[in-house]
């Protein structure tokens, strides 16, 4: 992919690739240039900071982070940034990623993280409206979303009315 | 406010106003042009359709929707078009608004909502949301939002060390 | 099936059918004429609410609509017609149905909808509530409910004693 | 009120009348003939199976049941009678209802209870679900329930564009 | 099993017999005679009702009753005796017995149910409550009830440094 | 009060009298003899262990314990008797009471504790549930709480058709 | 306060004070030296990490805290020292800190937080926490603890038999 | 293991092992000195008051405890001692640990627990805060606890970019 990147793909964890591969599906289908890294606010929060400080001068435009339990990565790193972060909530083994949800929508005043659904309709969402927010000065990018659009609304209706 | 709107403030019913107005000051501090009103998604739902398919026509780049309990209004309007949709779940008085927060954030695959935290704290970071979204494009916008936060950032740390 | 069908049971996504049809059956074993369709609120807005507008008019009766997650489809086909509503919340993946349930019961004063439990007991239930709705002015239909009853009953009763 | 009543509206105790008599209001404004009662499954077990067996002989259609905490009184009349009946979980003091709402949506396979929203809204919309529901066979009703709909569809488009 | 059972143990399906009959076995190793009857609340009500009006008559002085979801069945036999009835909430499939709990537990004042906890661990301590009960007018099972609590400690001392 | 108490009412704070007098209440109606004392267990754990263990000799049958939060004195008090032992979740300032409901109720197989409802349905329900276990070897006790239960269904039966 | 702190308490807001200030009160009364200051994970991110960075250098030997909602504090200044932090999860105005308490309490392994309870408890302990932890190396501080304990046990023993 | 242990690390039953050794695992990396035990609050609560009441005089300066469902150990043990107590929160088999972390946690004020996240997360991070309180006066494993964190950082930053 030698395309300058416009969005960034961040995850807490290696594990959460699973969730998160999701949203780079999106991305690619969508033909939107993208980078995947895994920065762990806990385990590399350095890292994490001069990723979140350096992210607009490189380009990127949107970020979606995911992580999992005390999610702390998405909203530190829109605490270093004004580009918008969209946040995937993973779903974690013990609470279903009802600790992670909360640790990333319920921000304070000042901060905000667009928050998606927890798992993986949540991933596939987060790649779907980081195309969503390019493409509001991207016409071909826009038609390109409404294309799917119709796509998924034929699939459906032709599945209208079914046979067991 | 005879500029263009860029962004739609809506909600689902009017005694939601009293929350979705903090979005709409932050648009106004940030200089972002927007208009506000009142759909909903089951009072007028013909009316919402309406509004979701012409906002990108009439030059609507970013919709703010806040709706409470069964709250369908922020993903409704999502599958209507494909300009990002920003959700403020509303508390609600019975469940606090964890019934409007799990309405709004649980889409499915392919229609996503960038959603925010419940109440008074979401209604604040849609309005900023919006702006960092339009931030992507615009310069002057995103030197605001840099010296917002910091204004923000020396407020607090000014009352670093602090007596009772 | 020839008969003009008076029951709807309309479902989100064909995933949905596996819990649905649990409806369906109930419907059969009254004797209670039912069309079934996929219909989603997200990704076929319009069919949806054109579906919704008609029901009433092909001489539908009642509607089952089950859907799960951020589940909008029973709410937003209830603000479309006044035929009465009933609301299946499918068991979601990461949040048991708790999600589906609260987007489906927790609507505002104005719009109702028949909420039943989440899973399969409610999509029997469904079936069933449909066919009671139905037997208030159907004697014979009523009869069958009475019987299928009482059939419940004495199969319990039935194995009051029972051996390990 | 000389007229028949079709619906009966009972509740475990007198202090839900508080939020029962929105469903009577509604009932009112539909010109829907109906009686009220307290009738607490645990405090009067025997009166509420007498009423149970003998509302469908009275004439009763339709039965509306508020009830909260461990709230038996819906799912212990259904068990009783093959007509509908719309539960309504009364917002309780500790759980805010959250504990009526379980114990009155979660009904086995096999006996219904058509469940309603926590409090207000689901009182109000259990008074309207019940006249949907007798509006299948009585057309007058049925176009007082959409002239209804028409008033509120104006009443908040007329509020669309609103000043502070 | 000749001698006059003094505990009943009831549960509202078989189903359910897999969790109950941890609560007979702890009966039986504490030599307590019991009988055991499958009573559903929704599908048997009369039978229900039957039993808990003659279960003090045939010499029952202590009522076990396990259901799960919109679980009625403790409650409502708790409504037609004094006797005291230990309620179980049975593990259900989509809440995990968080519903079955707080319908079984939240008891208005005037008619409570001894809860014990959701599943295998409240099946076996509603038996053993009810032996303790039993205990308090019988010197020969207190002692035995003593003696299984001096064995169980001993087992957990025996065990207190462990090798892996 | 000179006669031998037969129940022990207890509970964790001197805060928490004000719900567990509800308990007290409901033993003087019903002439059981009773002792209240404030026991913590968290900050008096030595005399906690002593009560428990001296309680049966005092002639104490039953024994009733109040505790909010992480609420460990209904089982630890259970942990160093066989006598039956009933818990009353208090309504806590943060989480409603669910944290000390799920701390009492969920006690693991071998030590139960009955469970009622959380604040003062709980209390007064403890008050009662420990007159049922009583009145299973005393006639008398039984007849006053029959005949509290005739009272209460009159009350409420004569309130059956209410005028507003 | 000329001695050296050994405490740190700082909070998200100023806001936060009402609460924290119930941890000084302990520390005060234990004669450990402290100080304490807001920094915001989220609006002075930089401080934070330079706070945590420094806190070693400069003679801290225990963090505490407090944050509420999407709370991050706690677990960012945990990922930047080696230092024991003690989290205070702080309560939230629509979901009474429960999201508080799960942003703070799983985190992943590797980094952890000495998480407490939410509001005025938390607090409260979080001092005595960190006095706990200073005096395994500190007898005298053990000793105040130890009185401490048993001035409390005295108070609550000698109000064991009250009078209402 | 000759040395003088440091740390105990306790569990309420040997099924909680699974969990617990992975804070043993940590201590043992870290090369400090620890013993283990079975000590049941509910089962062996004399011997568990022993072991509380004997632990500092044996030189243990941080206790580790795990249990769950109603999980009374470590809020006892920190009852009868003012050492350090951090409890870890087992997953449970019903409620997923949600009732063990509430018990745990929600600690009345004047006794604190130490609490660290539900299941295997957590007893990693009570090995890990163990360490790091006995590192505020041991040099030597401060620098092991920082070498640690060393080590965790390269080998997520090794993987910053990544190849599915």
């Amino acid at each position: 992919m030698k395309e300058q990147p416009k969005v960034a793909v961040i995850m807490g964890s290696i594990s959460d690739w699973e969730t998160m591969k999701l949203a780079c599906k999106q991305l690619e289908l969508l033909e939107v240039a993208y980078l995947k890294q895994v920065v762990s606010a806990h385990r590399t929060p350095d890292e994490m900071f001069r990723f979140a400080e350096q992210a607009a001068n490189k380009g990127i435009e949107v970020i979606i982070a995911g992580a999992g339990g005390a999610a702390h990565l998405p909203g530190m790193v829109a605490a270093k940034t004004v580009l918008p972060v969209i946040g995937v909530p993973i779903k974690s083994s013990t609470l279903n990623g009802l600790d992670s949800l909360l640790s990333i929508v319920q921000m304070p005043g000042g901060v905000p993280v667009a928050t998606v659904a927890i798992g993986a309709a949540g991933a596939t969402n987060a790649g779907l409206l980081a195309a969503q927010i390019l493409a509001i000065s991207d016409r071909t990018l826009r038609s390109r979303l409404e294309a799917r659009r119709e796509t998924t609304r034929q699939e459906v209706a032709g599945g209208y009315d079914f046979d067991e």
